[in-house]
């Protein structure tokens, strides 16, 4: 028996503004740091939970997550790997706008089609990201807007080739990640249809507890709140 | 021309309780955060300082004061790698005992001989570590005691490795780790001798950058405090 652990970053400041954040680099809020101590406590009471790898995005409302569940763990020692395969889905030229602004302009259904659709594509930047952090990628895999289904494509090969290499070989995992990107990743591991994945929501800072057997089967599920 | 910070970590309980610590994982103090926090601030003041990646130990101490710079200075999104060969110093069995306490057992000559001399070995430690951050490293290279000068060899490598090979391609570097670890590079680094290297004393949290030319030749050496 392995465990993977998922955990969507505390508030951030944008989450707090009802802005879709995407990209945008967004530090946590103090209701945020609250929220990423309190599921670093969460974490600390999961039993036989030794994970020999943190795996997060460049982005640093889930750097500083991860960073605040280490200290209370006392594993800051563990070897951190940051990708933008884990990054929050590119919401396109919708990124720093307020949702309530985006319903007025795109009305509400189109919103939803946007915001819960698994390949809806949300209306591409105009603006290129000009952020140093992107400078050692490939510009032609950078996305300037994604569907969830996108998302889930840029994510898994990252999931396999550095988290459940671990998993196969005991290795518990833990990664710190995004609420669509999770969401793109439960899809995969859970096997979750594209209607279905309309309804499943990631709260934030409350950790996923998956025990998986030798073939990385789920055997059990735990949400700790 | 292209820039190494050398930062030691701020002061941790056990550099406020006057004990040989070396490997022992000890957390910032209060103070200490607040060293951190202002070594982030001189680091940020530094013109042309662009780390592509942050080198650390595998000591809490010194991975807080990384994590707290690079919150300050918005890097937080850059590779950070945490390697045994930046640790402090193995201060073997002297480790966790008060310096006043060692002076009066070993006598004060021989604890200088053991702080400061180069090739002085303390007292081996009879304890193994029995450390789960050590797991995946040979226990035939891992130390139970250490000189200044072995302390040295097991960092050179990796200097020489991850940090210099990145800094010859024109990428700045920054390493936080610890009083005599820094003490064993900067003796390297500026080719100090042996009776010199006595008087070399590396504060908490105020940076050191060198700025160097292509061949890695010291062209300048500032202390930010």
């Amino acid at each position: 028996m392995v465990k993977l652990v998922l955990v969507r970053h505390g508030e951030s400041i944008a989450n707090a503004e009802n802005i879709f954040t995407g990209w945008n680099d967004i530090g946590l809020s103090k209701r945020g740091i609250e929220e990423a101590k309190r599921a670093g406590e969460l974490i600390k009471q999961v039993e036989n939970f030794n994970p020999t790898h943190i795996h997060t995005s460049l982005l640093s409302r889930a750097i500083e997550t991860a960073n605040i569940i280490s200290e209370i763990n006392d594993i800051l020692y563990l070897p951190i790997t940051k990708t933008w395969r884990l990054n929050e889905r590119h919401y396109g030229a919708l990124r720093g706008i307020n949702k309530d602004k985006a319903r007025e302009i795109f009305g509400n259904n189109q919103i939803k089609k946007w915001r819960r659709g698994f390949d809806e594509v949300p209306p591409l930047a105009k603006d290129s990201l000009n952020d140093r952090r992107y400078d050692s990628i490939d510009p032609n895999i950078l996305p300037k807007a994604e569907s969830l289904h996108q998302t889930q494509k840029r994510l898994m090969p990252y999931y396999y080739g550095q988290v459940a290499s671990h998993l196969l070989l005991g290795q518990d995992q833990l990664i710190v990640a995004h609420g669509s990107s999770l969401r793109a990743l439960i899809k995969k591991l859970e096997q979750i249809d594209n209607k279905e994945i309309l309804n499943l929501e990631v709260p934030n800072a409350e950790p996923i507890v998956y025990t998986m057997d030798s073939d990385l089967k789920i055997v059990d599920k735990k949400i700790l709140s």
